[in-house]
């Protein structure tokens, strides 16, 4: 089996090239049948790992999601995030910001939503959009989004080192696969609603946003934070490669539920073998008066 | 079957005793198989439900759940909720209150973790252990807690207003499930750490807690905002009941896919017929040059 975080992660200080990245790789060999059963594992073992950091609630979990509309961001958050228990978890979607955000530095509304201590914080779109559709779009000017890169880096080692774990994918698709689930939206009347002439236009500037991800993918991705690329034309293998790099990463937390902090024969001696009538009664056996239907 | 909805709703301006309440009722006949099958469609139906909501994003759900300790909201959370998509969902646990939220009314804390449009959002715990836990201890003086129900009551009264459906569950397991459960808690190593003394002392107030809810019950159930007092000591028979009356709220506000803001026709023709090089190409079949394996 590929080892996709060491496949898939972009080495800090290596150059980006995303045209030697094929978006539609899906794995060595790998079926979608394994690929179903491995990425069922891989959430059982995201339910537990995400329980453990719950209850040892001193360290926190974030996951950045970038990508280029139709990518699958929120596919990911249906189909292997949801693994995570809702309590204990937060998604938040950065979208175009609003009046109060923009009045304050880039930063300030997804530090915010960061996790705290024992959580899973998701980020849909987050401040890399502050050098992409920012840049593309020359929203600031160069100099104030040139600097962000190190804003960035700086902001996410501070989360790190107050135990914060953060891996950043960006889910990459084709410029034909983006069409091709354009239309599939078009031919869906359930998902007609989400049309906008706004993401076909966005596609004249495709070469321009690929460029933005190569510069924020080279610069930002460090050894207490890795980007990853995961190509995504083919679904099943982009929730395989995100389960399986999730996992990895929990697995190397070495998380583990804390001792209790009361003395459990003691609580065990007091509360439970006691035949008072403060409930101590002796546990009765299904069909015996505590019926399961 | 029978509708919980009505069965289990506490009438507005109805007198509440939970001594006549049976917490193991397990509904008229229903077996467990019967239940999980049921389970199962609902939470498809609150599946497809919430995306409309989303799609529409004028309306917003809100869901209090309420209980003693043990009762089984986490368990609420984990197998009715968790239908919802997280995108779109927010799950606010609310804790011992912290300086900066006493620095605050009691309905402040609550106020900012409320739906916007288009979400869902589960308070576990909530505004009413403002007069629960409050009450009980007598944290504030009676004079204080006294207003709230009303506060409450209005609070509730303008968040409808303004576009919130409310449903408020009250999980109630008898004093006996309660000590069951924190025996398995016991028994199972992997929740040992959630043991704390202070769960079993809080057994000695077990009347007061009573009495406080069926006050909370009574003054704040409402036409817009009602409380539902789901017997909870069988978990199948709480889950089936919460996602039963989850489903029927959500049918009753009739919700549709919007209609697409765009000539889908028009679309269709710019960018899809085209055979043009910016990604018009015919639709390759699986199998044909886009395998899906």
């Amino acid at each position: 089996m590929t080892d996709y975080r060491d496949r898939l992660r972009v080495k800090p200080g290596s150059k980006v090239r995303l045209k030697d990245v094929d978006p539609g790789y899906h794995g060595d060999g790998v079926t979608t049948a394994d690929a179903a059963a491995m990425v069922a594992a891989y959430e059982r073992q995201l339910e537990l790992g995400q329980l453990k950091l719950y209850a040892e609630s001193r360290r926190s979990l974030l996951i950045v999601l970038q990508g280029l509309d139709a990518s699958g961001k929120d596919g990911v958050c249906r189909h292997v995030l949801d693994a995570f228990n809702p309590l204990g978890t937060t998604v938040s979607a950065f979208k175009q910001p609003t009046p109060a955000e923009l009045a304050h530095d880039f930063l300030w509304r997804v530090h915010a939503r960061a996790p705290g201590k024992g959580e899973v914080a998701v980020f849909n779109r987050s401040h890399y959009e502050d050098v992409l559709v920012v840049r593309v779009h020359g929203l600031v000017p160069r100099k104030v989004w040139s600097r962000r890169y190190e804003q960035i880096n700086e902001f996410e080692r501070q989360l790190g080192a107050s135990g914060t774990t953060i891996l950043k994918f960006f889910l990459y698709i084709s410029k034909d696969e983006q069409l091709e689930r354009f239309r599939d939206r078009l031919e869906d009347p359930r998902r007609n609603w989400k049309i906008s002439l706004g993401d076909y236009e966005e596609r004249s500037h495709w070469d321009e946003y690929i460029e933005a991800y190569e510069e924020a993918l080279e610069r930002c991705s460090t050894d207490d934070a890795p980007w990853y690329v995961i190509p995504s034309n083919r679904k099943w293998f982009r929730d395989l490669a995100v389960s399986q790099i999730l996992c990895a990463t929990l697995e190397d937390m070495d998380l583990r539920y804390p001792e209790p902090s009361v003395d459990l024969e003691e609580v065990r001696r007091q509360y439970h073998l006691a035949a008072t009538g403060d409930g101590g009664r002796k546990k009765v056996k299904p069909g015996k008066g505590r019926p399961e239907r």
